[in-house]
C-alpha cells in the first residue's frame, strides 16, 4: 500500500527550522521523505512523503508539531495565501489503497492535529463533509489575518478542533485528492491564440474535461506556444486521451504538436495506461511490471 | 541496481528438491526469489530473482550448491534440452546498471561455480568470449548424455573448470541478456497467411528487426489468427516500433489489431518507452516515476 502526502508548511526562509521539519518526518518508520523544497518569496515549504498509512499519519503529526512549536502566523509574510503553520495536507492514493481509505486518513489525522494541538481543522476536496467547503481557496480565503471573523459565521465552524483560530498556528486544512500531474503540449507554432483556443477547448471550466485545468502560454525564447496543464485524476481524465483531443484541435488549425513533457514526479499508472491505450494492450495488470513485483510481499 | 537472474534447473517432479532450492535462495539476504514454477514433463525448474550484484550472486552459489548434490543427470529425464544440473544462468540488467556489469557479473559467478562445484562453465550471449559459442542452443546441442564426447573436440574446452563434464551435474552455461519480452498481437481475421506474412516481415531471420522473434499461429476457440513474438532487446527494439510496424503490414492486407498483450513480466522501462513514443515526450527521465524513486536512497 502506497500512500503519498504533501504536507505545505508556512515557513521557506529559516533553514534551521525547515531542517528540523524534514528530521521530525525521518525519524519516523514506514515512510519515506521523497523531497522538500522551499520558496523564499512565498515563505513556504513543500514536503512530498510515501509510505503506508500508519507511516504517513505519523509522519505529518511529528512535522505538525515541530511546525505548531516553530511557527507564528503573527510575525508570518509571505506571498502565498495561507491560513496556518501546517497550512494544508493532502493524502494522495498511490497504488493498492482507495480514495475511500484515504479520506478516512484524512478525518482520524485531521481529528488527531485538532487534539494535540488545539488547531482547528478544516477537511477539503475528497475528505470534505460539506459541499460548501471542498475547494481549497474557498477555506483559505480571507487568510490567517481574516481567520477569526471567517470562523465566528456558523458555517464556518472547524470540521474538528476549536471554534477560534490557535492564536499563533491558526487553523489547518486536510484533505484527499488524486494525484496532480504537471502536463504541457508544446506546439510547432508562435500562435498565442490557437494555444488559448485549445486551453479553452479541453478546460473543465469552459466545458472541456472535468479533471483538466488549462492555460496557453508563450514560451517567448522559443518562439512557440504552450498548452500549460495540471491534470486532477488521470484514472478519470488520462494523459493519453487529453494529448490525442489537443493533437486534433491544433491540426484544425493547421498546426502540429512539437512535444508534451510531464513535469515532476508522475505515478507509474499515469504512463503505463498511455502504453495499454496505444498498444491496444487487453488484460493487463499492473502486476506484470516487474519493478511492481519487488515491492509486494 | 536492480539485476535479474533467471537460472533454470534440471529437476522439475520432485517437490521436496525444489523447495529446498527456493528455501536457499530465500536465505539469501540482497536478493528477492519473485517466482519459480516447474514442468513435470521438462522435469525443469525456473526461478525468477531481483537484487544487487552481490545478493543475486549468492543467491545463484547457494542454489547450485543444492542443485549439484541433489540432482543427477545420469537418471534425469525430461522433454527440455538441457546440460546440467544447474543448466543455464541468464543474468540480465534492468535498472542502474548496464549490460558490462551483467556480463562482469556472469564471468565472475561461472568462474565460482566452477571452483567450488569442480563443473565446466561455458558462457554465453553477452558473456561470450567465443563467437562461436554465443548460442546457448549450440552450446546445449548433444545434451548431458553428448556431452562427453562433445568436449573432447579442443573448440569445446569449457571458459571455467574441468575439461571433462561433472559425473552427476553435468555443465553449466552462464551469461548475460536482455529481458525478453513475450508480446503477442491478436488480429482481426482468421486468415492465417496473413499473420504467417507479417511474422516473417518483423522477425530477423527473415530480414526484419533485429530482436524479434516471431511466428504466426491460429487461435482456434476464438477463430482468430495470432503474430506471436519473443522481443529479446526492447532499447534496441521497442515494443511500440514493432507494434506499429505490425499494424501497418495488417492494413495492407485489410486487416486491423484486435489487441495486443503481454505475457508475463515487462521492465517499466519496456511501458514508459511507448508512452514516451506517443505523447512525444520530451526530457522524460525514470526518476520522474513517483515508484522509481521510492527505490532509491
Amino acid at each position: 500500500m502506497l500512500i503519498e502526502c504533501v504536507p505545505n508548511v508556512s515557513e521557506g526562509r529559516r533553514a534551521e527550522i525547515i531542517e528540523a521539519m524534514a528530521v521530525a518526518i525521518r525519524g519516523v518508520t514506514g515512510v519515506r521523505l521523497l523531497d522538500h523544497s522551499s520558496d523564499a518569496s512565498h515563505n513556504r515549504s513543500v514536503f512530498t512523503l510515501v509510505g503506508h498509512a500508519e507511516g504517513v499519519r505519523n509522519a505529518v503529526l511529528a512535522l505538525a508539531e515541530r511546525a505548531v512549536a516553530d511557527i507564528d502566523l503573527r510575525t508570518h509574510r509571505g506571498e502565498h495565501p495561507r491560513l496556518g503553520a501546517v497550512d494544508v495536507v493532502p493524502f494522495v492514493p498511490i497504488e493498492g489503497v482507495t480514495m475511500m481509505e484515504c479520506v478516512e486518513l484524512a478525518r482520524q489525522v485531521g481529528a488527531e492535529i485538532a487534539r494535540r494541538f488545539n488547531v482547528p481543522v478544516f477537511l477539503y476536496e475528497e475528505a470534505s463533509v460539506n459541499p460548501a467547503r471542498k475547494n481549497l481557496e474557498d477555506i483559505r480565503r480571507g487568510e490567517f489575518e481574516g481567520l477569526a471573523a471567517k470562523m465566528r459565521a456558523p458555517e464556518w465552524a472547524p470540521d474538528f478542533g476549536p471554534a477560534t483560530p490557535h492564536p499563533s498556528a491558526g487553523a489547518t486544512v486536510v484533505g484527499a485528492r488524486m494525484p496532480l500531474i504537471a502536463y504541457n503540449i508544446n506546439l510547432a507554432t508562435d500562435r498565442l491564440d490557437v494555444a488559448k483556443k485549445i486551453a479553452a477547448a479541453i478546460r473543465q471550466s469552459s466545458g472541456g474535461f472535468r479533471f483538466v485545468k488549462a492555460a496557453g502560454f508563450r514560451l517567448e525564447s522559443r518562439g512557440i506556444v504552450q498548452v500549460s496543464m495540471n491534470l486532477t485524476n488521470y484514472e478519470k481524465t488520462p494523459i493519453f486521451r487529453v494529448f490525442e483531443t489537443v493533437k486534433r484541435e491544433a491540426a484544425r488549425y493547421g498546426v502540429a504538436i512539437l512535444e508534451s513533457e510531464i513535469v515532476g514526479l508522475v505515478p507509474s499508472a499515469g504512463l503505463t495506461g498511455a502504453a495499454e491505450f496505444y498498444l491496444q494492450l487487453e488484460g493487463f495488470n499492473a502486476d506484470q511490471v516487474l519493478e511492481n513485483k519487488l515491492r509486494q510481499d
